[in-house]
């Protein structure tokens, strides 16, 4: 990213990025030379250290090559096939993996649950973590499955998090977090990564990388290690136990350390908030949602949309209601490519 | 990889090698600037038309993670879940993915057959591509898999593949190829690629690459069409479409640029030829199997083994039958490395 | 039943009744002499003609042991495992199969739909049916399936079903009908079995007779017959393809003959009208809910309920919400039975 | 079955029997009155009882429709989805059930191991029972699975069992017996069935019923009751829970009352005696594998067949190798039925 890279017109996603310098770095000094295959490698091991040392305690790690993978493969690891994960019905396992937790569960259901900003609602969910629980006639429930930072950019509390876990725990069921923007919820928490996890109950977390400065490499993270084993056998099984996988390990490893993770997180979300407060300046603009990680909900009027997609930008609008549109930031966003944005939104609707 | 690099000793399987220079650059040139996701950037494209020139007609193209992954989708959109796959019964589907093409097909039966050098016997499988046909007590004869090179190295014949695809034609059946060591069959034989897949009845190819050079990228080759929608599906839902799939897509096109892939094979080749020859002057040492590919089979005596195993050198042993070993070379194995295990073993031997 | 029956107590469900004497006569009969197995018999072939009799045009049957089974294979063979089954939130596939759709489909997605007495609302329906189709990051509609009648006794008028059935066809989806209480809607309407389903575009109807008379049989009705070879294997591979079939065929047989199953499905309505009448003169009782089958739904002081249960009633209470009874009638109801259940009511309302 | 009942022409196999008489009063019995349904009536509770003292043990007990459906549902208990089932190459779940057990278990592998009479190998079954056991590569050894008595009509001695008991055992696997002709086996080595089962180390076993003179009941037989909640999610989701269940637990329940099953199956086992006994007498037949419960395998010249064919009668032939033709015998078969084919046989090789 030199002082004369193109702006950066794509925010529908944070995915539309690259990788961080530090990333492809670590990856071309795992090029060269041998390794031992499968994980037996040592940047395999090095996540795994580091991993311990973010969550202040031993956990596992399997690297994956998507959060859908991760998701399903922790889902399907959670609960039985006649059981069901109970989750919000604005996430992504339940509407965007066409279908891959029922996949990997081989045939458990999800069950929608309410709540505001994509946050499952305490109430909702205790009464559906009963729901007929040990009834053959329906599926039982097994797993519960929050979205950290959620599917709007909003953020749970570290109460909203232990309140789910209690909830869970004294259902019996387990807790399974996807993490796909984990490091912006840390970055906007402030918290410990224990104190959101592990500490409140969660038994695996889907730790997302790629949205935040990895080319290819997720990874779960297993808090409840009794579920190690198993895992190992339906990550082979599912295609995702990579041969070379100090590639996937190389690029993890280089994301933990000397906080890049949350470095390239904090970014993100200071893009993002220097978007909210330019819009707030346009009248014609209504700012949405929470404003907690690197998401931006709006309402737009047609014409600003109009003028931006004509500019060149590329964002998901009239997705949610007409009118709405979301922009997304990430590591990579300048103040530039905000700047740039906001004097288009600007001109557009003066 | 300068003069000084350490001599390689890994000879396990050519998985432990690193990436092609070629490959580290496109992968470092895709890091920055933006790209769309999911297989809409421009490198996902140019890898479908390289493919399509390398294969003398329009293929379709899924970049996937891993072999196994190419191979369980394939298989998926090849046989309902009642149907049976017809492969050797040293196939690598049958041995060594742990059931993920059972996974993958809902629950589709793996038919073992046996025939010399890992190469399905046709007239077995003329046989069995009729068993039971239309029997509901049965699982339905649906597609052939055939692995090329073999799990022993040895390379099907433009006339033998032929064969295979006759049987299944006039039986009624598709037709997998599981190309884990494709280009090593193609360096071998010297032929069209058109000629040794859709020509011969070839509806779908698993194009390995991590082995031959890519880092954490291989390929679904579609040559019957029909089933590339339903493909698409599937590999959202098996967690296998990568949101930065330019990162998969930069490897694949590096790899088929400038003929990288057969060059890398026919070096790959090279080596296990020089061991070969090598192996031949030592009289403690019996060749065994083909000499196709980049797979060296031997027998050697116990202390010749414990003695490379004390040099640090690792290789399978006695998983076969007990004496016999296996080495493999890459397209990363130097002739310096050949020969640093040349002389290793006629030390040992001596 | 001769008049000194014991007074049937059980109005929880239509299974609890027996099996009609003539359905009874049959098995008797089918019990001696030797029969082919597998469906292979001539009570089998019968079951056939008369299904093509009564539905006035060529149709294949699937014999199956519950309507959980029928449903589950019906919708099996209408999406595929990414595919999603368009249902009532308050269906039997939804809520009371635990999971059996999920399970036999390898993992489609159930999507529950709003609307009154638990029929599906033709506008979210039309929304539905084309949600995100084509977009692999979602599960494709695949498949509509009607519960007729519905689980609340209510029954979709000939205009429902056809509206139903065009926004299936529009939209490129397969019509399922779960027809546990299919004889009772028929019943209901007075209408030609033709006109309620394959005219109104149903592709596959599981037929309930279990409820109605038979002791163990149901059946799958094949309307669009490209679907009976996979059916077949289905059933098969899923334990549903009974080797003494002429047990189950004797049953349905019989059900089907001199218009039993229309005869056995107006008496419940009879009994249910009579319970319903009877009600009516209760001050302290609501009435709720259509009154088109043979289920009747009511508000009942608490008191009451309680006083039933002492008697020995069976029935669900304050399982929908508080307060809200359900009396299910059945072919072997008899009006002395309704009787004396009005006369507890109103013994303990008093 | 008075004297003037027609001969019996099918001999292809104890399914083409109807029922005993004292089974079709049970059903006939249960079809007045009205019971609890999925199985919380009288008659499976009785069915429970008198299993428990036929094992000489608390067992549980799943009534199902088919012995498809109870094999693949303790498979299904018995092994994860990347487990694999030990069994017979000949074996019915291998063969004759369309995948079932992979459909069950959601994809594990059934590893066919050879042995005489369709018996397993012990010291195949040594080596297969520690096959890369624990490598996530390949599939792992969960489950092994007996034929009591074999498809060839073939009973394991206690021995025999006992050693297979202790191999499973001591590798960690579970044991499942598919008795689809348990009551021959018991009938022909006048053991306990504890000695047989439990004792020896089995989990689960699949009661056949239907051959040996019911309906369409068979059951499974729990003895690790720790899989009882398992199994009854399991069936519940397979459509193998039946409402009106207490017609399949009257049919088990007469099935059990006085020793029926096991007198029924001698009757089978001393028809088929008396078949073998008297085609040893005719020199043109040569009579083949293992004389112990109701099968009879033998060599026929090619003339009696055709001959024995034209005459109406049913029966396998030409499928093992030509030649080879298999009659089986039931609790139906009479002297005067054995006697009639024996007439013919002689006739045809005169």
């Amino acid at each position: 990213m030199t002082a004369t890279a193109p702006v950066a017109r794509v925010f529908s996603s944070d995915n539309a990025a690259g990788a961080s310098p530090e990333i492809v770095e670590a990856v071309v000094r795992a090029a060269s030379g041998q390794a031992m295959p499968y994980g037996a490698d040592d940047s395999t091991a090095s996540v795994r250290r580091r991993l311990s040392d973010v969550f202040e305690r031993e956990v596992d790690v399997l690297p994956v090559s998507t959060g859908s993978a991760a998701n399903a493969l922790s889902l399907a690891a959670s609960t039985p096939p006649w059981g069901s994960v109970l989750c919000h019905r604005d996430s992504h396992i339940n509407n965007d993996e066409c279908g891959a937790p029922e996949f990997y569960t081989a045939g458990a259901k999800l069950v929608p649950l309410g709540g505001e900003d994509a946050k499952i609602d305490p109430g909702e969910l205790r009464v559906a973590a009963r729901h007929k629980a040990g009834d053959v006639h329906s599926v039982e429930p097994s797993v519960v499955s929050v979205t950290q930072a959620t599917e709007t950019g909003a953020v749970y509390t570290l109460d909203e998090i232990h309140t789910i876990g209690s909830i869970a725990r004294e259902a019996g069921l387990r807790l399974h977090m996807d993490g796909a923007r984990f490091a912006g919820a840390v970055a906007s928490l402030g918290c410990a990564p224990a104190d959101l996890t592990w500490r409140a109950g969660v038994d695996l977390l889907s730790l997302g990388a790629t949205k935040n400065g990895t080319m290819t490499a997720d990874a779960i993270v297993v808090f409840d290690r009794s579920l190690t084993a198993e895992l190992a056998f339906r990550a082979k099984r599912a295609g995702q136990l990579a041969s070379k996988m100090r590639f996937h390990a190389a690029q993890l490893d280089a994301y933990l350390t000397d906080g890049l993770w949350l470095r390239n997180a904090t970014h993100a979300g200071a893009m993002a908030a220097r978007l909210r407060e330019g819009l707030k300046a346009v009248p014609e603009v209504a700012l949405l949602g929470a404003a907690d990680a690197n998401i931006v909900f709006c309402r737009l009027p047609q014409w600003v949309t109009e003028g931006l997609l004509a500019d060149g930008y590329a964002f998901y609008h009239d997705r949610w209601e007409p009118g709405v549109v979301r922009f997304v930031t990430s590591f990579a966003t300048t103040p530039q490519d905000v700047d740039h944005l906001l004097r288009a939104v600007g001109r557009h609707a003066a």
